[in-house]
Order: structure tokens, then C-alpha cells, then sequence
């Protein structure tokens, strides 16, 4: 359990809190004045990446911070989780711009992990080449209006084998990135086998953009936001799209594992990049009780706002280090053994993080709620992630049945 | 004490349930579409009201539920405010449109509670009649963008007298309403005289809006949200800008008190209108969970979801009656004797919806998050209340202080 | 829905809040003395009433201020549950010799209630007389030791018919009163038809303490606290236990109806009590953080302290409203249409008074959790109510079901 | 930053785990019963260990479980806090026997710490030789009762120089362990210079308990709990107490600095136990729930409980790292360098023991309030130590106030 950062990590940290500074936080304004235009601007325009994040992205690039998500030997970077945790925190200070200047942003991340785990090597060589070098991007399809999408059994849509090809019926939304034109590919989760166990049931099938009656049919919106410079959250339709068999990612029926498998990274760095909007909020929260003054006393000296501040610090020192607990243990024991960790840090961090943005929002006063501070998205963004991969009470419903099946083992944890 | 709604509360009641069944529920979906297309409209049309509010409005006013906010005889409806707090809860189930459908939205309500109270004969015959007709509309200049507004001495905006002018210089921001083109009024909050007494140095002003050197700048998002259909929030800076001395409300340095007695019906309208948002969502939140199915078992049969319908019943209980004996309070020892229990209002019933509504977001799922569900802004709205009108820490602090001194009579409450 | 206090109810509560100065609160250190005393007598000696609250009851009965609690004509005080909810709240300021004072303290209250309600005339001359008389004291034996009591359909203990006699057989715990030598009377709770319909499986026989086979066997303790001076909460065990038939409470099968009776009103009483209690803390917090300064400044000035103060007003004022509203509807329609309410109050006021009562302790420091003053003590008794007569989560999940089915119907609550 | 229990601390724990199961837990009962008898006893033989502990004290030294708290050589067992943590974390799970069953209880540990880093040559053969060997016991004398003594500098009691002697007068509580007749010494904290420097004024001295003048008063009680097993919590007063000026401990006014020093290591212990204190509460809990039904299910399947458990877990498992870091730190940049991870788990690791404790206490029903279970003592301590040692808001000022000052300079945590 020895959770120090290595020379590699420190190497990187250094690096990329130097590339914050000097290019992500100052690009965060023009980054906001050119999402703003965009919404004004037509359809097809309105959905793409503002300009300087391929700025950014191009410079990222050159210094070697560029897919540091991803594991194992190349395409991967070679980071280990505990070596990637501290750096995926950082991207998280500024979560609408670092993770996709650093091509570490979901859902391509979790769909590049995908493919190299489990794609073949044609599929590899077509789609994950594309993605790593940020030339593409790519949705998952896995959430269904119609159903609580938090019982996997509950999916809907067919993937239907007809000859040579798979033939998708059904109707996903909240597929990240989709709105983009850029999106040229589709990873979609669907029924081959309504008979089989429960969890052998589902597959998953690589479905390109352009296929005969793929319809993205509007962009969700989360409490007001489009989301429109990171391809917004699509509603996608399929109707009787018809597929290359060799489509399939692994065998039929594989779809559920699959999923889980993709889930666990997925989850521990969006708790990652928690940590990292919760530091930010914090610094913001005292920066900006430093300079004000209400009733004759800066703010920062008032005991409402101190008690918050000290709290933010303890509860974020906490869910950190349950992170690089999980992150050690991915490395050490894999991400099955890892899976009641996984959990707890998907119930902790979001909750950590609403609260503390929360409170910086109070601090703030009526600019936090606003698109004059970050803190208004980072706080929604913080809730969304209280749902997102699934709701807490799921995990902690799945978390008990484990607690309560080693406790009746008498064995201690 | 006597909370009962009385007969002519019933009828409202009863006329403004079946004005919400018919009219405004069905409406929300075309308002919706409306103010979404609005978003891609030029400028000039973005801010304005959609369509289906006018056609409510109508109806509305047809029916006789109209201005039902404004206290006292002709051109008041004559409600107490125990005879209006269920009306305005009622609203409050569909925020944006019911307030506005009845003319009883901030900030024009305020305005014209303001205007009928301390506006001399001609100001209430040039603005105040045509706000009660829903002819214009109007916004308040308070808050600004530089200081801590919580505390009403740190406000920097000038308005000195020059012969027969005053003449206003300064930046406000959060003027609600006062994007939409028909806004034609703003009244300003400034400083006439910087040596005076504490409360003493503030002065409003009526600026018509179209007066040299006023300039609306942008609006304010809350959370991604532009509020286009309620004219948005502005920034509006006055540079210069000359108004004539009769436009003065009330007399020199009256700016303060006018400013709280105009925040008091204010707040219990907030409150009024949160229960009533709470409510909607724990309505939808039981419409929802009995309908979905998860790991085998209605939603609405698992434990965790029984005690979040179960709390918020008994939390939203508890928040109207508090509200309700405030109204009763207002109504029979004026605004100024209720002062305390407007406090407590302020504080509890917030954090009571924001409480209530997220539950409700979380039972919903993704679509919760979503412009498909009434939940996400309404849970945004609880949220800023928070700050709106004093932070929950500054009416904390107040109501603290009163308590202090009366636990030291030894006096019971 | 009208709450106001009656010129019967502030007669009693000005005479009240005077025996309360003048009598009970000096009374306070004299009693605590004697109990601490009362530790170290002999075992028979130990559970007896302390001297003092023997003087109380003389004193609170020549005052008139005796058997408040029993509604309806004589001998009932004659008092409706608004009437008595100020007055129970006022003696739950010093709830470990108020209510005693004026026998108006559980047990002993629901049972006097139910012997009135259900007793036979027999029943009512031989035992309810002599308890309204304050001659004797009373149990009511239902909790047991093996089963989660919360269901009353794991109840045990047996009641069997043999001849012209019952006979009882079963394990009771938490019988409060019990250890008390002048407690002659427990009513206990048992099966006398285990094959009959859930609800129709208990009855309720009425045991004379001295019958043999009635063990007394320990007393339970709170928190460290035996509370002896009020007779201690006792296990009893009923072994071949015989009495005549005409002990019976009501008919056989009633037993569950009976106790349903007798719970509610018991609930609210404990309800208007904690309101009291949760003043007293208040008062003791706001006293305490007056008088002591830490870091420069009167703690009363901190504005942690203040936060804290203000909240508690504010949640006391709301459940206070809310226990009002529920005796209110109590007197208009019946305990029963009054059970969601009785639920509500049940869930809201022991919460509220733990979390008043803990902020007091913090603010008193490390007296706070001792005899020096009355919070620990206050503190615990809150806490066991959250627990005692039905845990919170048996009665959120009995009112969300209602709540469920309020909204399946559409109808507005 | 790395946190694995190394070789040492494997062998201990399994040698610790070993002798709670073997001889810890069977002796809970025994104690419970010779605690109960001596309640009864003379007031003399009250305050004793109850025979059991010493068994178990005997037992602990011959397996080599002794004085393991004390780092550095001899004396001292050697072990860094790393590998203490675990240990004390165990001993929590039992905390009425086990610290004392290995003599690693407080107020005797931190006396032992005091004097073997700041005790003269003569003071630590006097004194900290026979309390390793457990032959004597010690009582340390800070907290007042007239003062908030979080405030240091609020101290009252004088040590004055008189010729070759110090002549103390003042008035101490929460004295821990001198209400124990074996309790030989007590450590006085008191103002030498009323006039130096805020933390100069102070100073330490050894009062051997028959000094003429100390007059041990009365057991403070701690929600009921007399915790005369442990030798109570005394109330002392000290009237013109004359010691000898060698003992003071270290120079004079040093005894603000000594008090630091000393309550670094208390607190983490503490916290240490509290961990084990929340993971028995945990177990039982478990345990509780998965042998007991009610409306048709086992508790454990009850959604609302599995919530509880799995966010115990949760929690239990941040609490634990954050000590854990802590515990590292401490050993790696010393006491001084961790003061900021001290406050920290001095604020988060009671409040979280406290919330899983409530839950337990609240899933076992009646019977966790009560003697027959170790949850409503394990509850109260819990709470107690959310004010010993400092109360949470004077930790969470002074480590805002840190925050503050880091986030100003811009540098990352």
C-alpha cells in the first residue's frame, strides 16, 4: 500500500502543472467566449470543439502529454493507475479542457480501452489508431429512455445476426460526443440472445456513423448546459442498421463483462478528475474570501466560512487517498479485486466534490452560479457523477451484500 | 394562529388547480420547444417572451386570476398573505410559467408592490398602471458585480443630485427581466449620500430604460441556464445617465428601507412558491418510481426510495406550515414584526427543495438531469435561492443575534 | 387549521411556566442529588421515587395542575390535544420531574388512557382510580428480547385460556416503571390466537405484579443511565403466570387495535415534550455561549455558534408547528386520520431535538456531557426516540406507502 | 506515502487478533458484571480495575502486548506510529478492555510519552518506570471547570515559586483515572508567569496525589457512565499544594509546548481506536441484521440498512487511510510537521465513528441502547471525543486558517 509518487509521476506532475498554467487556465476564458459563439452558430458548426482546445491539444502533444490514460505498453502510455491518478487530478482543475487537450477524455478513453483490450486486430487498426491519434472520436451507447438503465437486464435494443451482418434496432441517449461531426464511430450495447443467463445476453457491436439508419436525433441537455464543445450528450436512433459481423467486439454475448470491464477505469477517473474540481473549488473559495469583506470582517476571517474550509480540506484529503488506494489496488490485484474499491470511491468522491464546489459556490456569492467562475459547471458536473456509470444507491446496495457477506465470515477487513 | 384557508382562498384554489391542469401542464412542452428555438433566434428576439406565456396570460386574466399578488384594495386584489401563500404555492408547481401566466413574477411583482407603496401619484400613474396591465415590464438594479451585495453598505453605485437631475453612475448585475425588449423600467439602488448614517446614504431611482448612458450588457447564465423566456439577467452599466429628480422614489436616503420592505412579501413569495416546487417534485418522483423497475422490484417498493418520499413528505410539511404562520404573522403584525419568521423562511425552505428535488433527481435517473423532466431546473432554482435575496449565512447570522437577546430576558419564545 | 392558544390553554401554561420557576427548576439539583444518593441504597430502596418529586406532585396537584393529559369529561382534565401539546411541551423542559410532578408521565399516562378507553368498568374502579389518584404505578409489557419488536407480528409471549383464568408465558424488556416496588400493575401484550389474522393474533391482559411467576429480573440501562428515580426499565419474566379471565383488556383479539390506540397519543405526548426539551437546550446554549470567551471573543460572537442558533430556532419552530397541526387534527379527525401526522411528528422531532441538544453539548463543552448539566441526559432521551414506540425507518416506510398511494390518485395533498 | 503494515506489524496484529478473540472478547461479559457489582461497593473499592482486567493485563505482558505505544528504544517498544496504528486500531474494537489489558490507555500513555521525552533522570525512575510496569497509575490536570479551556491561555490554576518549592492552588476536572486509589501521581498544568508571553505563562509539575491540599472531589459522569472501571473522571481541587521545584517537568513556561507535544500522539491515538471502535460497531451491526426479520424480510435485505452498512464501509475505509497517512507522517517529518493531518483526523475520525455507531445502535434496536450490547458506550465515547482533546471547531479554525495561508501562495497541496 504505498501510495508515493514515483519519479515518473513527479517527472509528469511537474510538466503538466507547468502546461495549467501556462496554457490551460488562460485558455479557459477564450475557451468560454468561443463556446458562447458557437451556440449562436449554425447546427452543424455548433457541436465542434472551440479552436483552442486543438490549440491546446497540438501543444499537449508536444510535450508528451498525450494519452497518458491508457495502460500497458504502446499504443499505451505505460502509466500504471497510481501513476496516472495524481495526473488525471490535475486535468480535473480545469475538466472541460485538460482531459481532452491530453486526448484523456470520455468517453474516448474508455472506448480506446475497449478496443485495445478486447478489439480485433482489424477493428484495432481501423478505429483505435484513429482515436489514439486524436484524428476521430467515438461514443458509447448503453443508456435507454425507456428503462432504468441501471439494471443492465433492462436493455432493450436488438443486435440481431442476419447472415453476415448483425442487424440494431433500438433507441440509446446520453451517448457523450455524439452531436460531433467528428464522431465517426458508434459502440453499441444491445440483446443477441433474449434466452440466455442474464448476463450473457448482451454484445457489443461497433456501429459507423454513417450506416443507413443511424439517426442522432437531438442533444440532452444537463441543467442548462449543452455540453456542445464536447459533442453534447446525443439521443441516437437505430433502425434496422445493418452491420459487418466482424463488427462484433469479442464473441456474442460477451457485452455485459465487457462493459464492466470498461467501467472500472472509467470510473476511478472521472473520481480522479474529482478530486482535481473539488481543489479547484477550494482554491477559488479562498481566494475569493481573501478579497471580500461583508459586516466589517473579510470573509475569511468569519467562522461559517472557515469551518467550510477546513471541512473541504479534510474531506477531499480523505476521498484522495481512497483513489490511490484504488488505483494501487487495480495495479496490484486487478480491477475485479479491485471492484468493492471502485465502488466506495464512486460513492464517496462525487458527494465530496458537490459538497465542497457547493459550499465554494455560497462563498462565491451569486458569480459562483454563474459563467463568470467555473464553479457553477463544476458543481452540476459534480451531481451528474452521482448518476453517471451508475447511481449510488446501486453501488451501495452492491457494496453491503459484500460487507455483509464477510462479516459473516468473521473474517476481519 | 389560524391557517385554514378561508372560502375565498378555496375558490382561488380550486380556479387555479384547474387553470394548472388544463392550461399550464399542457404547456410546458410547447414552452419548452418555444424557448428552444428561441436560443437560435437574432438577438433582438432571444429575450423575449414565447408565445404560449402570452396566450396563458390571457387566459388568465380572463379567469380572474391576475395581479392576486399585490395586497390591500384597488388596484391590490386584496389578499392577505395567508389568502395568496397557497395561490403562490401553486404556482410555484410550474415556475415558469404559472408566476408570469397570473402577472405575479418577480421582479416585476416587487416592483409594483414598491411603486404602490412608496411611488408618488405620477410615478404610479406613468409605470405603475401599465405593470399591473402586463402592458411593459420592469426590472430592480441592486446587486453588483465588484463587492459582497450581501451587505447593502458595500454598494458603490452613485446617483447625485445635479439641479433638477440626478444623475446615476455604476455596474449592477442579476437585473432579471431586463433583456427582454419590453422592459422598459429599471429601478436603481445607489448612494446620494456617502456621509450620511449607515442606512441612511441609499436612495432608488426610477431609470427609464431607454435613457442615454444605460447599457445592457450581457446576461447572466445560472447554471447553464439563460432564462431567455424571463428576459434573462442582466448587466447593465450606467455611465452618466441623467433622470429627472422626480423620478427619485420616496425621499433621499429612504433607498435602504424601502429595499427591505420591498424584500420581505419578496421572500414569503420565494417560499410560497418553493413548497410548491418541492411538491412537484415529489410528485413526479412517486409517478416515476412507480413505473420503473429495477433488480426485480418496482422502485417504489426498495427501502432507500420509501425514505426519500417519506422524509420529503414530512420535510415539505413542515416547511409550509412555518411559511403559512409567517404569512398569518405578516398579515396581523406587519412585515417588520414577522422579520424573524421571515428569516427562518428564507433559511429552511431552500435547503428544504433543493433537499426534496435532488432526491427526486436521483430517483429519476439520467432523464432527471435533463430538459426532458421539469426536475433540473427546478433543483438549479432551489439552489440559487440560497444566495438570492441574502445568502442563508446573513439572515443565520441575524436571526442568531435576535435570539441572543432574547434568550437573555429569560423571556420564553 | 387554527393553532392559537385558548384562554384555557394560557391560563394553564402561565400557571405552569410558574410552578416551573418557582418549583421545578430548583428542584433539579435537590433530585439530582437524591438519585445519585438513591445509587447506592439497597436494591429495594434504589428504584423509588426521590423525596423531592414526591413534594412536586403535592404542590402540582394543589395547583390543579394534575392529570392534564386525560382527554374527555372527568376524570379526565378535560383538556383537547392542542390544549395539552403547550403544556406537555412546557414540563419537557425538565422532563425527569415535570411530567411526574403532574402525573401526567408515560407509562403511566397510556396506561390510564387505555384503561379508560377499553377497561371494564371493574377494571377502571380497581386500577385506573388509584393511578389517577397517584397511589400506584403501572407497566405496559410488550418490547421483547428475541425479536424486532417494531413488527408486532414476532411477538412471543403467550396468553393462553384455561378455564376461568388466562395464563401467561414469555420474556418482556424495557418495561419502564417496573423495578418501582409501587408498580402493581402490568399490562402485557401477548398471542392468545396465533392462527388468527395477523392483527387479530395479540391481546392484552392486565397482571397484578404480585402474581406468581412474575419475575422482575434486572433493569435495562440508557446510555449508562438507570434511570431509577422513574422506576427503570425492567425485563420481566412471566413464567406459568395465572390471572382471571376478567383481566382481559377488551375482547380477545384486540390487542393489536389497543395498542395502536394507545401509541398514538403516547407519541405525540413524547413529541410535544422534545419540543421542550430541544427549548431548554437552546436556552442552556444561548446562556453558556454569553458568559465564556475562547480566542479573544465571546463565543456568542463565533459564527459557528450563531449558525448553530439560528438553526435550531428555525427547526424548532417548524416541528413545533408541525406537532400543533397534528393534535389539531387529532381533536377534529381522530387519531386515526391523524396517523400520517402521528408518523411525520414521530420521524421529525426526536431527529430535531438530538441534533438541538448536540450543538448545545458542543457549545457547553465537556460540562455538557455530565450531571452538571441537564444536555447529556437530554441529549440520550432524545436519541432512544428515534427508537422507542417504532423506529423512524418503520414509520417513513408506512408513510411513504400512503404517500405512494396519495399520488397514484393524482389527488393534492 | 507507503501505508503497508510491514513484518513487525503482520506478526503483532496477528498476535493481538489472536488474544482479543482468545481472551479480550469472552472477558466483555465478566467485566460488565464485576463493573456492575462494583457500583454497589464502598466507595473505596468502586474505582478499582474490575479482577479481570488484570488477568488480562497479565496475560498481554507474557505474549510481549505491552507498552507498545511507546516509540523509540527502550523504554519504548520501538514501533513507529505506522505500526502502532494497526494495533491501537484493534485495542479499539474492545476500548474498555484491551488499551488496558496491554497499558496503552490513556491518560497514562501520554504521561509515559511526557515523561520519557521531557522528564529528568529523577522523575522518570520516580514516576515512568513503575507506570511501564503497570504498577502505578496517573491522572493529568489540565481542563477547567470555570474557563473554555480549548482556549489555553484561559487557564486559571497558579504554580508559584516559593523558595525550593512550587505552591499550587486552583481547581481541575475531567481528570482521568484519578478517582483510582492506585492513581500515585498527577501532572498539573498551571500559570508560572501570568505576564510572559501568551504560551510562556505555563508550566507542568508532578503533585504526588497524598500531597497535603489535593483533594480529589467527586467522578465527573459521561452521559450516566461513571466509567469507574477506568478510575473515573475526577474533579480536584488543590489548595496551597506545596511540591518540591524539582518537579517541574522541563523549564518553566514550557508547559504549553510539553501540552502540544503530548496531545499529538493522544489525538492519533484516539483517532486509532476510534477506527476499531466503528469497524466493531460495524460488525455488529452486520451481525445483528443478518439474524433478525421483520415485515417479511431479514433486516439485511432491507435497502435502507444495506445503506448504512455500505456507507460505513465507506467512510470507515477514509477515515483509516487518512490516520494511516497521518500515522506516516508523523514518523517521517514529525509531530510538528503532521499538526495539520493531526487536526485533521481529530475532526473526521469521531464524527464518522459516531455516524456507523448511530446506525448500528439504530439497525439493533433497543438492545444497543442498553448494557447487553457494546454500542451505546462505544456511541457516547465516540461523541465525547468530538470535544477532548479540543473540541472540532477550534481544530477546524486553526486548520482553515493553514489553508488560507497555503492557498494565497498559489502553491498546490
Amino acid at each position: 500500500m504505498d501510495f508515493a509518487y514515483d519519479a515518473t509521476t513527479e517527472d509528469l506532475r511537474e510538466r503538466l502543472l507547468a502546461f495549467m498554467a501556462e496554457h490551460v487556465y488562460p485558455a479557459e476564458p477564450v475557451f468560454a467566449e468561443q463556446a458562447e459563439r458557437a451556440e449562436q452558430a449554425a447546427e452543424d458548426e455548433r457541436w465542434r470543439r472551440p479552436p483552442v482546445i486543438a490549440e491546446l491539444r497540438e501543444r499537449a502533444r508536444a510535450l508528451g502529454l498525450w494519452n497518458l490514460f491508457l495502460p500497458g505498453g504502446p499504443p499505451g502510455a505505460g502509466l500504471t493507475n497510481l501513476q496516472y491518478a495524481p495526473l488525471a487530478e490535475i486535468t480535473g482543475r480545469s475538466p472541460a479542457l485538460a482531459p481532452e487537450a491530453l486526448n484523456c477524455a470520455a468517453p474516448d478513453t474508455g472506448n480506446m480501452e475497449l478496443l485495445a483490450e478486447f478489439g480485433s486486430p482489424e477493428q484495432r487498426e481501423r478505429w483505435l489508431t484513429p482515436l489514439l491519434d486524436g484524428a476521430i472520436r467515438s461514443a458509447f451507447c448503453m443508456t435507454e429512455p425507456d428503462v432504468a438503465s441501471s439494471d443492465a437486464t433492462n436493455i432493450r435494443t436488438r443486435i440481431e445476426r442476419d447472415g453476415d451482418s448483425y442487424v440494431v434496432n433500438g433507441r440509446k441517449w446520453w451517448s457523450t460526443g455524439a452531436m460531433n461531426p467528428d464522431c465517426e464511430l458508434l459502440i453499441v450495447m444491445g440483446v443477441t440472445d433474449p434466452d440466455a443467463e442474464r448476463h450473457r445476453r448482451q454484445s457489443m457491436v461497433i456501429v459507423p456513423r454513417g450506416t443507413p439508419g443511424v439517426q442522432v436525433r437531438r442533444g440532452m441537455r444537463v441543467f442548462g448546459y449543452t455540453d456542445a464543445p464536447h459533442g453534447g450528450h446525443a439521443e441516437v436512433s437505430f433502425t434496422d442498421v445493418r452491420v459487418p459481423a466482424a463488427g462484433l467486439i469479442g464473441k456474442p454475448g460477451d457485452g455485459f463483462a465487457i462493459a464492466q470491464a470498461r467501467l472500472g477505469p472509467g470510473r476511478i477517473h472521472h473520481c480522479m478528475r474529482l478530486v482535481g474540481m473539488a481543489e479547484r473549488g477550494l482554491d477559488l473559495m479562498c481566494e475569493r474570501v481573501s478579497g471580500r469583506t461583508a459586516f466589517g470582517a473579510p470573509l475569511a476571517e468569519q467562522g461559517v466560512i472557515q469551518e467550510w474550509i477546513a471541512e473541504a480540506r479534510v474531506r477531499i484529503e480523505m476521498a484522495r487517498l481512497l483513489v490511490l488506494k484504488t488505483a494501487w489496488l487495480m495495479d496490484t490485484v486487478g480491477n475485479k479485486g479491485a471492484h468493492t474499491e471502485i465502488q466506495a470511491i464512486k460513492i464517496a468522491t462525487p458527494a465530496m466534490a458537490e459538497w465542497v464546489l457547493d459550499k465554494a459556490i455560497q462563498a462565491y456569492g451569486a458569480a459562483g452560479l454563474s459563467q463568470d467562475s467555473p464553479l457553477a459547471a463544476l458543481w452540476t458536473s459534480a451531481r451528474t457523477l452521482r448518476l453517471a456509470d451508475g447511481p449510488d444507491e446501486v453501488h451501495r446496495r452492491s457494496l453491503a451484500r459484500r460487507e455483509l457477506r464477510r462479516a459473516g465470515t468473521g473474517r476481519r477487513p
